[in-house]
C-alpha cells in the first residue's frame, strides 16, 4: 500500500471533521465560493472545458464488465449533452466488487481514511467541472450546481469519514482482559479486535442532488471497509461517474483494486435499481429518491441494511413576525430556490384565518397571503436573479405536477408561470404556482407534491397549524418547519410538537438563512424519525452498523516464577 | 422527578462502565460471588424464601389490562411451580406503554441513566431470588443460574446503558452556529437537539438465558427514552416477571408512568410474539431464539428495527497441543456446561484423520476422539459435579432432538446417558452424545442440533476443518470457534477464516477460561456478520438506531453597536 502518505497529508482535516461533530458549530473543509482566489484563476474554465470536452462521447471508465451502452440524460438548460454510459452485466460487477473488498476490508483504519480524504480532495479541485456537471443534470443553477454538487457534498462526505472513523476507533485493536479466577489463580488472555465489513453496499443516486445526497452512503460504507457499487439515476449519472472514475484512480494509485468503487447505469426504460437492491449479495442500501420506491426497498430489501432519505411535506407556520416584508423575503427565496425541488423546501403554509400578528396590529388572512405572493413576484421581477435561483426543472413530470395542481382545487393565487432565460432559450423553467385551500382539503394539501408548487391552508389558529403541521409530517413524513411568531409560548408548542414528529424546526429566520438549508458537521439531514426516511446524514447510526468488530482471544501465559535457590 | 439521586448514587458505575467499554479489560460492577460475605449472609436463605413464596399463586403485578392468566412454566429440574400470570390485551398494553413514553422521553438522559442504574443495583440485591427463577424455568444448575441470570446479566445491561449514555453524549444539547455570510455580515443560530426515540420496543426473551440475553435491549431502548414491553418466553416468565416488577417500582419511584416498562405474558398455545412484533405500534423488537422464528421476525417485522441473537452452529479445530489432558479437559467442560445449552457452546470437533500433533508424536485420529470422551466420561463421574454443571435440559424437545441423533447417522462414540440426580428425583436431565462423522456427512454436522449433542468430524487436514467450520458460519451461523494447535501460522489461517465468517475465536484454551464464556464491556456476543443474528451484545450500532436527534434552529439577534457619541 502506498497510500500512507493520503492518510498523513490529510489528517488535519480529518480532525477538524472530528472536532466539528461533536461541537457542531459552524464548520467546512472545503470553499464554498466559486473564486479564482480560491480554486485558481482558470478554474472555471478549465472546468467547463472538461465537462464540454465529455459530451456526445461514450464516458470512458476503466472498469469491465460492459453490455451495452445508456444514453438517458438531458440538460433541463435544454443542451445536448448525449454522454454514453458503459450498461453492466449486474453479476459481473457483484462478483468484482466481492473480489476487491477482500484487500480492502484487511487494510487499516488509517489506509482507508487516507483514500477517502485523498478522494474527496480530488472532487474538491474537480469543484468546476462538477459543477457543470451537476447543473446539466439537475437544472441547479451554476452557484447552488457549484455548492451543493460540490464543496456542500465534499462536506457531506467528510462528515460521513468523521463519523465511521470515530466508531470504528470506540473499539480498540486490542486488550489485555485479566481476571482473578480463584485464590490463588488469574487468567489472562490477550484480545484483538478485527473490523468487519457488511459486505457490498449499493448506493442509489437520485436525480436533484447526485452527489450531497450519495456522498455519505458511500464514504460511510467505504471506510467501514465495504466495497460500494455506485447506481446514479439515469438522468443525472454524469456527476457520480466522474466521482466513481476519482475514486478508481484514488484506490488504484493506492494499490487497490479499482473495483472497490464500481458504476453501474440503467435506463428509464430497462432499470435495475430493483435487482440490484434485492440482490442476495448486497448487503448495505443507501437509497435516495421518491417515498414509492423508496418504501418498496425498504420492505424488499429484507436481506440489506438499508438506509433512506425520502421526501416529506415541510410546512411553514406563519403566526406572525416584527418585519412582513423581511419574513416573506426570506421564504420568497425559500420557496423559489431550485424551483422548489429541493426535499427540504417548504410547501405548506399555515396561516390562521384571522390574520398574523404583526407590530402594526392584525394583519388579515388575505393581506397576508398577498404579501408572500408579492415578495415572490418582486423576487422573480429581476430576471437573472430570478433565472440564477430557480433553476431549471429536472423532470417533466415536476411540471405536469405543477400543470394538475394548478386545477386540483383551491384557489389559485399566483401561477407558476413559466420564465424566460436569457442564455438557454430550450431551458425547462418553471416558477412557485401558490395555491390557497382550506384544512378540510386534505387530499390536497397532505399529498407531497414535488416541485414549485405552494399550499397556503387556512387554519383556525396558529395552535391548530402546528398541530396539522406536526401531525401529517408525523404520518407523511416532513424533513423541515419554519416558524414565525412574536409568541415565545408558541415557540415551545412548536418545538415540543416538531420535535416528536421528527422535524427539524427553523424558528424566525430573516436575511441569509433560510430554512432548506442544512450543513454538513451541524445539521441533520432527515431525522430518521417519521417515513421521510429511515436514516440521518449524519450520525453513529448511519454509520455504526456498516462494520462488525470479530475477537480473538489467546492466552498469556502466566509468569514463571523464578526457582527460589 | 426525585430520581437525580438515583443519578447521583450510581454515577461512578456508570463512569466505571464509561471505561471499560472503551478499553475492553476486565472489569465487573456486580460481584459475582454467591457469598454471604459479598450479598449479606442471609441473602441466599431470604432468596430462596422469596421464590418459593411465589409458587402455586398468581405473580402479583401492579399493570392493568388482564383478560386471564397463563400459566406454562414448569422446572426442569421436575418440581412444581405453578405461578400464574396475567394475560393482557395487547392493544390496551401497547396504548399505556405509548402513554408512559411521552414523560420518560422528555426526561434528561441523566434521569433515564439514573432509573435504569437503580433498577440494575437493586436486581442485583435480589441476584439469590433472581438465580432460584432463573435455575427453576431454565434448568441451569443453580452457580451458573446465580451468575448469568445475576450479576452477568446486570453486567451486559449496565454496558448498553453505559453505550447508550455514550452515544446520546456523542451529541451537545446545544451549540451556537456562527457562519460569515458576506463581507459584513454574519449569521448566528442557536441549535438545541432534543433525543427523540424511535417508540415502544419490544423484547422476546428466550427459555435458557432469559435475563443475560434480554436486559440488553432493554436497558438500551429505556436509556434511549423508548417504553418497552417484555414478552417472556412462557417457560421461562418468572425471571423476566421479577424483573418487571423491579423495573416498575423504580419507575414509579422516581415519579414516572409504571408503564414505562410492561410484561406480556403468553402460553405455547396462544402465543402471541407473532402479534406483538408485526403490531404497527411496535417500532423496536429484541429478539433472542430459535433461527425459524428469528428469521421470520427479521423478514416481517419490517415496520420495526429487530435486532436479533439467534443460534448458530459452533466449532472447535484440533489440531494439536502440548498437553492432551490439560485440552481436553477443558474443551470437556464447554461441551458439559448447561448441556450443552449454551448458544455458545461447540458442537462441531473437527479432527484431522491423520491425528493430532503433540510433543509426543501424532496421536490418532482415533485416540483423539478416545481422548475427548474420556475426558467427559471422567468429568462426569463425580456426580456432584456432574449435577451441578450439566444442569437439566430446559425443553423436553432438545431431549427428542439428542434421541433422534443417535441414530441419524455417524458412530455414536459415547451415548446421551441420562443422569440421576440425588436432590431433584424428576429432573429432566441428560448428558453429552458424542457421535462421529465425516466431512461428507454435512446434514449431520451443518445442522443445528441444540442441546447435548457433539459431531466430532474427521476431515482431511487442519485446513480443511478451518475451511468447513469457517464456512459454516458464514452460511448456518456461528458464534464461537476455538482451535488448538502448535503451529503459529495456522493460528493465523484461522484468525482470518473465522474473522471474515464473523466468529469469535479463542486459541489454545486451558484451565479456567472457556469458549462458551462471553464477557460483559470486554466480548461482543454475537458478532452480527453472519446468520446467527444481526446484531452484538453490545456495540454502537446496538443502541445508536434507538433514537433521533431533533434540532430547532433560532437565529441570535447581531450584537447592536455602541452609537459612537
Amino acid at each position: 500500500m502506498t497510500d500512507s502518505n493520503f492518510f498523513a497529508a490529510h489528517e488535519d482535516t480529518l480532525k477538524g471533521a472530528l472536532d466539528a461533530i461533536g461541537s457542531r458549530g459552524f464548520w467546512s473543509a472545503y470553499p464554498e465560493v466559486p473564486s479564482g482566489r480560491v480554486y485558481g484563476e482558470t478554474a472555471r474554465a478549465d472546468g467547463q472545458a472538461a465537462w464540454k470536452a465529455r459530451l456526445g462521447k461514450p464516458f470512458e471508465l476503466d472498469q469491465g464488465y460492459a453490455i451495452g451502452t445508456v444514453s438517458d440524460e438531458s440538460s433541463p438548460w435544454g443542451i445536448e449533452t448525449g454522454i454514453e454510459y458503459p450498461r453492466c452485466d449486474l453479476n459481473q460487477v457483484l462478483g468484482a466488487s466481492r473480489c476487491a473488498m477482500d484487500a480492502w476490508k484487511r487494510a487499516s483504519v488509517e489506509d482507508r481514511a487516507g483514500v477517502c480524504l485523498e478522494i474527496l480532495h480530488r472532487l474538491n479541485k474537480r469543484s468546476f467541472e462538477m459543477a457543470f456537471a451537476v447543473m446539466h443534470t439537475t437544472g441547479q443553477g451554476f452557484m447552488m450546481a457549484f455548492q451543493a454538487g460540490g464543496p456542500h457534498a465534499q462536506d457531506r462526505g467528510l462528515e460521513a469519514v468523521a463519523h465511521a472513523y470515530a466508531a470504528m476507533k470506540a473499539c480498540p485493536q486490542s486488550a489485555t482482559w485479566s481476571k482473578r479466577v480463584s485464590k490463588t489463580e488469574t487468567v489472562t488472555l490477550d484480545k484483538t479486535w478485527r473490523i468487519v465489513p457488511r459486505g457490498i453496499a449499493v448506493t442509489i443516486g437520485c436525480s436533484t442532488f447526485p452527489t450531497w445526497n450519495s456522498y455519505p452512503g458511500i464514504f460511510a460504507s467505504l471506510m467501514t471497509g465495504n466495497s460500494v457499487v455506485v447506481k446514479p439515476h439515469p438522468g443525472a449519472t454524469l456527476p457520480l461517474a466522474l466521482t466513481v472514475e476519482i475514486a478508481r484512480d484514488v484506490l488504484a494509485e493506492a494499490g487497490f483494486d479499482r473495483d472497490v468503487v464500481t458504476l453501474v447505469c440503467d435506463s428509464h426504460d430497462a432499470p435495475v435499481a430493483q435487482d440490484l437492491v434485492v440482490h442476495d449479495d448486497v448487503a448495505i442500501v443507501d437509497y435516495t429518491g421518491g417515498n414509492a420506491f423508496g418504501d418498496w426497498v425498504e420492505a424488499n430489501a429484507t436481506q440489506a441494511r438499508v438506509y433512506s432519505e425520502k421526501a416529506g411535506i415541510n410546512s411553514v407556520v406563519l403566526d406572525g413576525c416584527d418585519d412582513v416584508r423581511a419574513v416573506t423575503g426570506n421564504l420568497a427565496f425559500s420557496l423559489c430556490l431550485y424551483s422548489g425541488q429541493m426535499c427540504t423546501t417548504p410547501q405548506n403554509i399555515f396561516i390562521p384565518e384571522d390574520g398574523i400578528d404583526t407590530p402594526d396590529g392584525r394583519m388579515s388572512f388575505d393581506d397576508a397571503c398577498a404579501a408572500i405572493v408579492k415578495a415572490v413576484d418582486w423576487f422573480l421581477s429581476d430576471p437573472a436573479r430570478a433565472n440564477e435561483v430557480l433553476g431549471a426543472v429536472q423532470s417533466p413530470a415536476t411540471l405536469e405536477r405543477q400543470a394538475s395542481a394548478r386545477t386540483a382545487g383551491g384557489t389559485v393565487l399566483r401561477d407558476g408561470a413559466p420564465v424566460a432565460h436569457e442564455h438557454f432559450p430550450d431551458a425547462r423553467l418553471a416558477s412557485p404556482l401558490i395555491v390557497q385551500v382550506e384544512e378540510a382539503d386534505a387530499a390536497l394539501h397532505e399529498q407531497e407534491c414535488f416541485g414549485p408548487v405552494v399550499y397556503i391552508v387556512r387554519t383556525a389558529s396558529s395552535a391548530r397549524s402546528i398541530e396539522l403541521a406536526a401531525d401529517g409530517a408525523k404520518r407523511k413524513g416532513g424533513l423541515t418547519a419554519a416558524l414565525w411568531t412574536r409568541d415565545d409560548a408558541l415557540i415551545d408548542t412548536a418545538i415540543d410538537a416538531f420535535t416528536h414528529a421528527g422535524v427539524a424546526l427553523s424558528v424566525n429566520l430573516t436575511g441569509q438563512i433560510w430554512v432548506n438549508q442544512s450543513a454538513a458537521f451541524s445539521d441533520y439531514h432527515v431525522s430518521g424519525a417519521n417515513p421521510a426516511g429511515n436514516a440521518t446524514l449524519c450520525d453513529a447510526a448511519f454509520v455504526a452498523d456498516r462494520f462488525r468488530l470479530v475477537a480473538t482471544r489467546i492466552p498469556v501465559p502466566a509468569p514463571v516464577e523464578e526457582a527460589a535457590c
